[in-house]
């Protein structure tokens, strides 16, 4: 019976302790060039840094929020997820629906907060997270497209999609991704991520047509899905064959690939609970 | 005989005389936001100036460009159509496909010319165009959108998209638009326009739901489309009958209509030869 005496706290117990009453998760949109990424640094217009602060004029206290995955200078977001935790008290008669509109009234034009839900108690937008879902956006017409031109990477009519889907093909399972990790982000740290889809499919998006990549995985290391895209395109453009992406991830080696593709084209997507 | 001795210049020899010997047409895409609208005015970033200085740059004399419509402060293109004409001598050894590139390379990012295309001798962008296609994008999503905050007006997402194509059909055909036409620019002009289409389709853009109106007809009034546009909201909010639509344009009175929708959402789509 000693151990029933020594009370260990169950995970809804330790929740409890350490978190507040409740965990809301927001479902957030920006459009990424004019921000220094998602995460706070100080004196730079940042993603979290905005939503931070429209959360502190609320609850008139700090509140920290956790996202699902950070995104670099320029890159945007369709689907990206924070989660923060409030008492109860705090929330007062607000409906989640009138906290969402309170949200975009106080960030940037540029954020767009599409929901906010209520979770279960300690949820966390980063550590449950089950799959990831970014999407690629590259503008094939024969001119530069007018109504993409912050969120695509013009590459021109000329690409071979085949070779690029052949490519992708060898990047799909779980592997050791370092050769596709900003290397300095690499140093020490596991580097085995699983990816579960690249595809690519037509889009006419507003008259101009696009590629767009799908790449889904359960989580990526820093500058993945870039580095992806800038090895496919290559592929893509006749100026390395399919086989060499199998190359290039056996080396484990960030030199080996192909460059970053530009930020502007890359769409944090989705996350899947 | 007298009548053969007293030339009258065919219209091939007019436009001999007055034109040079080709003429050439350009097909330009813009974001019309950085601009005070198509038609140049003095001391400002408009379309026509920026292609004009071009022209200029690279002909070393001035050019002066027909389009095929002006659009407003804010209107968008993605095939306005400017016909301007030159000497052979003038165009040296370029090809079309490199007056392309250089027009591109000496306009503001925000303009694209898709084409650069030769026309028979005295061709008009202006007169010679048979049919105009402008398309109106409404966002419909719970939120306003990220990705389409510059070519697309925020509705939300509870339009009656029966009864705007119900009031929309009263507008087809040939009619006396004045109603639907700024009143300044209506006094002592005609104001009978034929329109031959007024449709909605439903469009996901870049993940967000949009309902696009596609209109075409020969010509358009000043503000016509948007005037269309923002009278069929008003339908498909629920806040006037389809039937209000038939009383509108029987008016004949631009008090009569609903608020000219914003210049944002419209794009100058595409012109007929």
């Amino acid at each position: 019976m000693v151990e029933r005496e020594i009370h260990r706290p169950t995970l809804d117990e330790r929740a409890g302790e350490c978190a507040r009453e409740r965990t809301l998760s927001a479902t957030v949109a920006y459009d990424g060039a004019p921000f220094a990424g998602f995460a706070k640094q100080p004196g730079q217009a940042t993603v979290q840094g905005e939503l931070e602060h429209a959360l502190e004029l609320l609850f008139r206290r700090p509140v920290d929020v956790v996202c699902a995955g950070r995104t670099d200078a320029g890159v945007h977001a369709r689907g990206q997820v924070v989660s923060f935790d409030v008492d109860a008290a705090e929330l007062r008669d607000r409906t989640l629906f009138a906290l969402r509109r309170s949200l975009n009234a106080l960030t940037n034009d540029g954020i767009v907060v599409r929901s906010v839900d209520e979770r279960p108690r300690g949820f966390s937008a980063r550590f449950d997270a089950v799959e990831r879902e970014y999407r690629y956006f590259l503008a094939t017409g024969e001119v530069p497209p007018v109504f993409t031109d912050r969120t695509a990477w013009f590459v021109g009519p000329s690409l071979d999609v085949a070779a690029m889907e052949e490519g992708a093909a060898h990047l799909i399972g779980e592997h050791d991704f370092k050769s596709f990790c900003m290397a300095a982000s690499a140093v020490g740290k596991p580097t085995c991520r699983s990816v579960s889809e690249i595809s690519l499919a037509s889009e006419t998006i507003m008259g101009e047509p696009h590629q767009v990549i799908t790449v889904r995985g359960n989580a990526f290391l820093h500058s993945m899905v870039r580095t992806i895209v800038g090895t496919l395109a290559m592929v893509g453009r006749g100026q390395r064959t399919p086989g060499w992406v199998a190359e290039v991830l056996a080396a484990r080696d960030r030199q080996a690939a192909g460059e970053n593709a530009p930020a502007r084209g890359l769409v944090f997507w989705e996350v899947t609970y």
